[in-house]
């Protein structure tokens, strides 16, 4: 076992705020990307946590981000708009849309809001549970970069593609998942072609097409899709509606933009607002009230809820704080030498 | 091998017209139930077509359908609108919702329908390709009955829930696919019962939530939903959007208000449609072709494009007809009588 520190969560974001800019990141940005670092080691999500500033600075000295990136926003239809994050992190460009994006949900009963040109380096739960606390059900996608081949397939085609949500629950936490249309995240594989341990079949193919337990001939082959032709139907939904349709590069695209950096994809990002209130009016907390039955009736049976670890992980970490691999923190903080 | 006949699909409709106006069901109704039917047939999606009389005859009988349903337009918001579908079939209040939605989309850039109060007794794409055809992006959801257990889990708690979606090509038909958020469908493990044949692991579970290869025990126990956790989350993201969030009724609500008739599910529908030309505006072009990219990408490795084999069917059916199994007919055609 690694060697652990443990830090408070105000620890964490003064460690992340300061290592960004050294890194030259302007101060616009540093916030919402510090919260989301936050957000990611309070939730336990370690892939998501001070980690990620490893990305961030091999993104950054391979000079694909903007650093003093201002995001623009396009009011394009009642109910859309868009925000040119301008080659910056999509943390900023999601916080110039969504009071946006909030305002037309409520307007009009449903929005949509598409970030473009924007860096992605994290997870899309913290955007949907942020419209979910403000009333809203929400949706969330990304493509990312071609690492994954489609059902049938043997080559490299879609990104990891996540797939966002986030449902309102009176007086509990929201109801989120966010998953990887892919079958497992990519820095899994990784973690196997490290420790030298065999993937199991079905996470990748080799550079042939072939079934592979070999981390790193799925590396070098693609991934696979999760849940076989219905996980790649929706991948190349993703790869459709948070591509083309908002403007912005499909994976592949973004793998060639990358020019062999392993920088953090750049794109687009889609996300979808509704206002219960819209449907229901004043019958709204009536229904969001009978919708618990099915987080009832999932609970009942011992049945997994998803977003529960991580709130759990959550109280957990206000409390106590994190504990983070010494190894780690003191690799990061060599940034800051 | 069953004994066939082959008809044209003016044939077809013509059947099914006159099997659902014996039936009892008005003229309003006949129209809109009869093309799903011919649409079934004509892909060559057996379990769509004329078999799906069988369901009509059941549910009608059973008192579960509004024979002269006469559905209700109500205008909740600019981008939202919903169709009380008075117990009619779903296909009616679609054709009542369905110019609506397309006008709001055109006119906000996203709308979303609800279909409330209404009989399911068929697939989504016909929905979703119609709104494609119009040029927009659409996607559709609707539970169905509580058949299908959460991941972890091994009681019926969701319906099998599928999830369609639909993107306008230029030139060529839409890109569509539409598929049950369960394993399999419920038919599937039904013909595998009656023939006496095991089904895969992955399936469904026994009434003691003990995974199983035994197509009863999976019909009396629960059915899983297909990518495990995943896929799991998607089937519990449609209970919520397509039942509470537009007013309407849960897989379980909708099981129990079925007292047993083995009717169709009754119950709502959400229907999203987005016009890519409120995000695009004059590069709504440029965009639509970028996106063939991603078609051309699966296609070029010979991987599996969702919808190719229903327009490959639909061609030799209008060239041919379609061929229909004697004994079916005949089951059907004793209506007539």
């Amino acid at each position: 076992m690694d060697e652990t520190i443990t830090l408070s969560l105000d620890e964490v974001r003064d460690f992340a705020r300061r290592v960004l800019a050294r890194l030259g990141l302007s101060a616009r940005q540093i916030g919402p990307v510090a919260e989301t670092i936050v957000a990611g080691e309070r939730d336990e999500c370690g892939a998501h946590g001070i980690y990620r500033l490893l990305s961030c600075a091999q993104t950054i000295s391979a000079g694909k981000v903007a650093l003093d990136a201002a995001p623009m926003l396009h009011d394009t239809a009642p109910a859309l708009a868009r925000v040119d994050g301008n080659r910056g992190y999509a943390q900023l460009a999601f916080e110039v849309g969504r009071p946006v994006l909030i305002e037309k949900a409520r307007a009009c009963g449903i929005a949509a809001l598409g970030l473009n040109n924007c860096v992605h380096f994290a997870a899309l739960w913290p955007e949907v549970e942020a419209l979910a606390r403000a009333g809203l059900v929400a949706f969330a996608f990304t493509p990312s970069h071609a690492w994954v081949a489609p059902a049938g397939g043997a080559r490299p085609l879609f990104g990891t593609n996540p797939i966002a949500f986030a449902w309102p629950r009176p007086a509990v936490d929201p109801f989120v998942f966010d998953f990887a249309t892919s079958a497992v995240a990519r820095g899994e594989i990784e973690l196997h072609r490290r420790a030298g341990k065999p993937i199991p079949l079905g996470w990748g193919v080799d550079p042939e097409g072939q079934p592979t337990t070999d981390a790193a001939a799925a590396l070098a082959g693609a991934m696979l899709t999760f849940g076989g032709h219905k996980g790649s139907a929706l991948s190349a939904m993703v790869e459709l509606i948070a591509g083309p349709l908002i403007g912005d590069m499909t994976s592949a695209e973004s793998l060639a933009d990358d020019e062999g950096t392993r920088s953090s994809p750049r794109g687009g990002e889609l996300i979808i607002a509704i206002d219960p209130a819209g449907f229901l009016g004043a019958a709204t907390a009536e229904h969001l009230a009978r919708a618990e039955q099915i987080f009832d009736g999932i609970l009942g049976q011992g049945a997994r809820l998803p977003s529960r670890r991580r709130y759990e992980a959550r109280a957990r970490s206000l409390a106590n704080g994190v504990t983070v691999s010494r190894k780690l923190y003191d690799d990061i903080a060599t940034y800051l030498d």
